[in-house]
């Protein structure tokens, strides 16, 4: 199969290594609009060749949009324009962003919707670029199928078996549910460790203290905040419904905190830690 | 050299065994509070002995508060009187607690005050009690020595040689800097972190949703959520003016990320998360 990857910085990067190697595709065709990623790209050997958006859509099997949400907006509609002009109702694209309603809203209508399969491989590092693609970054991890009904079932078949090559665990659910769920889950932990960030470099003009004084939990805690404009202002935007309702109840809870160590409460500070410890029996 | 070891949890009983296996201790007397973990100390071979708190005391060279904050005010004075009744001025005892004025004004007038070396080991996990211990657990971070100057230069001496040992960098400072340090370092990201996991846990009612989803980076995120109440309790209370300058800091920061995705200002949320990418060059 000849899988074509538009976007070869983490995700798709990472995604053409394991497909090829695995087997589940004999040629990688990669698009990749920034000169220094695209020559990053052929040198690490990502793709079997890098070629134009044209070229890539033509002569794919499968169109893999691995770019930021807004570009993949755009695109999306272009691929399936494309697919209508060759008349070619085999082909398939699929997306990999974390949002996933305004995906669905942009091509509700579009003659060729059965051709797209909306995917949200839910795995990712806070780095990078072609030089952060690895292999094995998808194994054990969750990934999102969304409005599977809406896609035609060949082309959902064939998109299982992509992802079960990346030895992922298919979760289906519509793209709404997605959004709500995704805001939970990851979108409020970037928005968290972006606000910590902030706020440490705020007060600490010193950066050596912040070296020298940063243990390993804060460490953890601000390591998103390492993580890329490019992709996080789109999803924040496009998902700000959902992200705002999460960030109301986050800020919530933080003044909850507050207004406990204010009064130097023990017992409300206790019984909030307590109830924080319950993520214990579900995050191993 | 004896060394007593008042507490066999995580951090205690993480040094009985690199100061035993690296030749510092001939010999570790330990106390515990909790009949479980003493059986459990004894079970594991952190110390040689478990003794009771005054026969510690008495027999040990240094004695190591490794206590919750709340408990190591009330032990050190207790500590430095029994020393005082010996007429011991070449006795020590240390404390490991993250927050370091509350100890300090405890005792500023005590006769045998510098007997008395605050310390406070940059190092852990959310995870506590003595089958958290482990070997290594100092190895390469930072340690503070706070106020040394009200301590005797013999007994400096001797807590940076058990230090080195632990292969831990030494960093002198005050105790009040210390609590301003440690509140933007590390009393926040856990706060922030406890934010996130009663923000998820309260509105993904379903459990296995956020165990199906839950990215990488979520679980870093929430990681220090699992932390013990029993330390966290007193730090958050003894330390609560630093704290809560800095939720107040982080709040505002959360805020304007708020109003930047609210207003759909594509250009704002740029900006802060560039800014916030600044932690890059600073953290790892």
């Amino acid at each position: 199969m000849k899988v074509g990857i538009i976007g070869l910085g983490l995700i798709g990067g990472s995604m053409a290594i394991d497909l090829k190697r695995r087997g589940f595709a004999d040629t990688i065709l990669g698009v990749e609009s920034d000169p220094l990623h695209a020559a990053a790209a052929e040198k690490i050997g990502l793709a079997d060749e890098v070629v134009g958006f044209d070229e890539c859509v033509e002569q794919s099997d499968i169109v893999v949009l691995a770019v930021p949400a807004d570009a993949a907006v755009a695109m999306l509609g272009k691929v399936l324009d494309r697919f209508e002009a060759m008349g070619a109702r085999d082909r398939i694209v699929i997306d990999t962003c974390s949002i996933k309603a305004a995906l669905a809203v942009a091509v509700k209508y579009h003659p060729m919707r059965r051709c797209y399969v909306a995917t949200h491989p839910m795995a990712g590092t806070e780095y990078s670029g072609p030089w952060a693609a690895m292999p094995g970054l998808f194994d054990g991890r969750a990934c999102i199928i969304a409005d599977a009904e809406e896609s035609s079932e060949k082309a959902v078949r064939t998109v299982e078996k992509l992802y079960n090559t990346l030895n992922m665990r298919l979760i289906r659910m519509n793209s709404d549910s997605h959004d709500v769920h995704t805001a939970y889950v990851s979108h409020i932990s970037h928005v968290s460790s972006f606000a910590l960030a902030l706020t440490v470099l705020d007060k600490e003009r010193d950066e050596k203290h912040i070296f020298d004084l940063a243990s390993g939990g804060f460490s953890s805690t601000v390591r998103l905040a390492k993580s890329n404009p490019d992709m996080w202002v789109p999803i924040l935007t496009r998902n700000s419904d959902n992200v705002l309702r999460v960030i109301d109840t986050y800020i919530e809870k933080m003044q909850e905190f507050r207004d406990a160590i204010a009064a130097c409460d023990s017992d409300k500070i206790r019984s909030l830690i307590d109830e924080a410890n319950r993520i214990k029996k579900i995050i191993r």
